[in-house]
């Protein structure tokens, strides 16, 4: 069971989590929980680093930010102990939960779980900080914002959990989100693949690292909401979205639409480098410095300048890293050669995304003409198997959603 | 170097503290730094227990409250860096700096330092949260409240620092409280014993504890504030107050005065047993259960009551155990046999100290008369060779002070 910082902020809540936790145990299940800190404490302890030192150490950073899920996992073991149950905290770097030494954004490469295991045969409730794990060289580094998901799917593969809950604060997968598109429908059932699209291009139910892990090690993840009531029955089959494979998704789900799901993402930033000579190499100039520098571009555009002999370079960035960007780029203007710099954060990418447009051809021009017959217009293109991606003006993200839900056939 | 929580509340405050550190090591120092939670965040921390399980396991309670230095470390680490020091936090858990098992107050039992001498030995500035170690079974333990004092003494003992600058919200050790006598005077040099009586009774300079340790290790301990001007020279002698051995201060200062310093406590509460029976055991049945509480009793006295076979037992214990006391008293009021209990919070216990005392007869007289002749009334004496302690009504604390910082000539 996964918790993130919505459903761990304060101690209130946190008495909730224990309730629900308390009885998936009294149902039988042996329960490991991994847990979020309270929301906002992650903003507040990387301000301070910021505060610090702007371009922080990632080593010391992760000694900060990993805090703020210590705090709550010791909350929460105290808690259900409170309320008659056996419990204890078991951190980052007490399981092991081993990591690359990449801080800051980690990769999980173990977990023992001999010590765990034992104390779950005991009956004791394991509670597990997300976020966070242990260098080779005894040093404490988190997963990147978010991070807490992909712990959680991690230490359900360690265990081999029957299932990973991960509770939430919204009640499951929508077919886009509520809040734009009223009529949105919560899925029953979402593919590894579709949610991988959908967490990537903006639908922050999971995180797009944990849904590839549960993917590769096969473990079943549900989506659902800690706002239960939470002395509803505990049934094996809880209300959320379950998010399964290909095959397992085909017997429970016959008639699947074309899309299962529309997504926006404002967390992007467009960059416009005008006039690159336009000779061998210039690309590499330009994306080469950007990769050492970690910075992950997404769509790229390449169109013909104004003079015959360079070219215009529009690629987007996320937003948090355009300052970077912008850094990297002018610290390479001379082996790039470009004229003119200029940036444009109020982008937003729109994605339709689903299995059924393998079979089926058409969906991405069913997108342009919608978009179009309102005068939307977009700015790049890209698409995947099961994605196709749009980037226009961030002011126009809701009426390019509603409309899509409405074009597709979304609409409950 | 140690700072507390009011150096290290928040950003501007950490990097007056990290400029400070800095100068340390361009004087030509190798400088190790341990640092306390931000103000008011252990509070809030330890509040954030209690509201999930009253009666915590402090085990978990350790996993909680030891975040706060977690925090601060890895932000002084950071912001050094951001000045061009090298530098690097170390985790309780990570030295380890070994302890018992007794969470919530653990005792240091052995720190490692071979990876921080040699980390030193690059020149890297060492940042060591205060307040926390590690058991043998791998569990975090914390010291007790004010336990980074103890953490920075324990350090520099197993470093052999050359010194152990305790930089604090004061600039040093005074003759008495300044809030309360405006001429009171900074001490140059205080010994080891003298602080123990003065941090025993009040003066909260430093934790009670620590100066053990340090009288123990033979830590040369200096008070400062960390709120000078962090551009002033940096001299050997900085300006605050050295803690020394008994010998070193003969060497420092030919011309002692009598007493060194007046310290009021009004942390104790005063415990009155009316007509206990006057026989063999009478005393031990008080006493014993409540050592067995672990509750402190401070000072005692035994008046004739008011039958021949009878007396009165008054005795004063901390103030946060009161109702602890009372309710072991009643649970063995048929043992004990009173008559009569009562209590009384509103007191103060006022001490003279000076290990000038040892070789001048008279002191307790001298404080005796001077409070006799203002009409206040001593409730209870008690003396250590070093000290003489009294008990008076908590509504003549002030006034008591400032006529003693008088009586023996500590006016500056």
């Amino acid at each position: 069971m996964k918790f993130g910082g919505t459903s761990m902020a304060g101690t209130e809540r946190i008495r909730r989590v224990a309730g629900i936790v308390r009885r998936q145990q009294e149902a039988g299940h042996e329960v490991a929980v991994v847990v979020s800190a309270m929301s906002g404490e992650t903003d507040r302890l990387v301000n301070f680093c910021r505060e610090a030192n702007a371009l922080y150490d990632p080593a010391e950073y992760d000694v900060v930010v990993a805090s703020g899920e210590q705090v709550t996992s010791g909350l929460l073991a105290l808690t259900l102990q409170s309320i008659g149950a056996k419990a204890r905290s078991w951190l980052g770097w007490q399981l092991p939960i081993r990591t690359d030494d990449a801080h800051a954004k980690a990769r999980i490469e173990s977990i023992d779980t001999d010590e765990i295991l034992a104390s779950m045969a005991r009956g004791e409730i394991a509670v597990i900080p997300g976020f966070q794990g242990l260098t080779a060289d005894n040093r404490i580094t988190t997963l990147g914002r978010g991070g807490s998901d992909t712990s959680a799917v991690a230490v359900a593969a360690a265990l081999k959990a029957d299932r990973c809950d991960i509770y939430t604060d919204v009640d499951g997968v929508y077919t886009t989100d509520p809040r734009i598109v009223a009529k949105a429908r919560k899925l029953k059932n979402v593919t590894y693949e579709e949610m991988l699209e959908l967490a990537s291009v903006g639908s922050k139910v999971l995180q797009t690292r944990s849904v590839s892990l549960a993917m590769k090690e096969k473990v079943r993840v549900q989506v659902l909401s800690s706002f239960i009531d939470e002395n509803a029955p505990v049934a094996d089959t809880l209300p959320g979205t379950m998010i399964v494979s290909d095959e397992e998704l085909e017997g429970l789900d016959m008639e699947r639409q074309l899309i299962t799901g529309i997504a926006a993402d404002k967390n992007d930033a467009k960059v416009i480098l005008t006039a690159v000579p336009d000779r061998p190499g210039a690309v590499s100039s330009i994306f080469g410095p950007l990769a050492e520098a970690n910075i992950n571009v997404d769509m790229i555009i390449q169109n013909v300048g104004r003079a015959d002999t360079d070219t215009d370079v529009t690629f987007t960035v996320p937003a948090a890293d355009l300052d970077r960007t912008v850094a990297v780029l002018e610290e390479n203007r001379e082996t790039i050669g470009y004229q003119k710099l200029s940036t444009d954060p109020k982008v937003a990418k729109i994605s339709v995304v689903g299995v059924g447009m393998r079979s089926h051809a058409g969906v991405a021009a069913m997108m342009f003409k919608a978009l179009a017959d309102r005068g939307i217009n977009i700015q790049a293109i890209s698409t995947s198997e099961i994605k196709v991606s749009v980037l226009i003006d961030s002011d126009e993200t809701e009426l390019a959603v509603r409309l899509l839900h409405t074009a597709y056939g979304l609409d409950g």
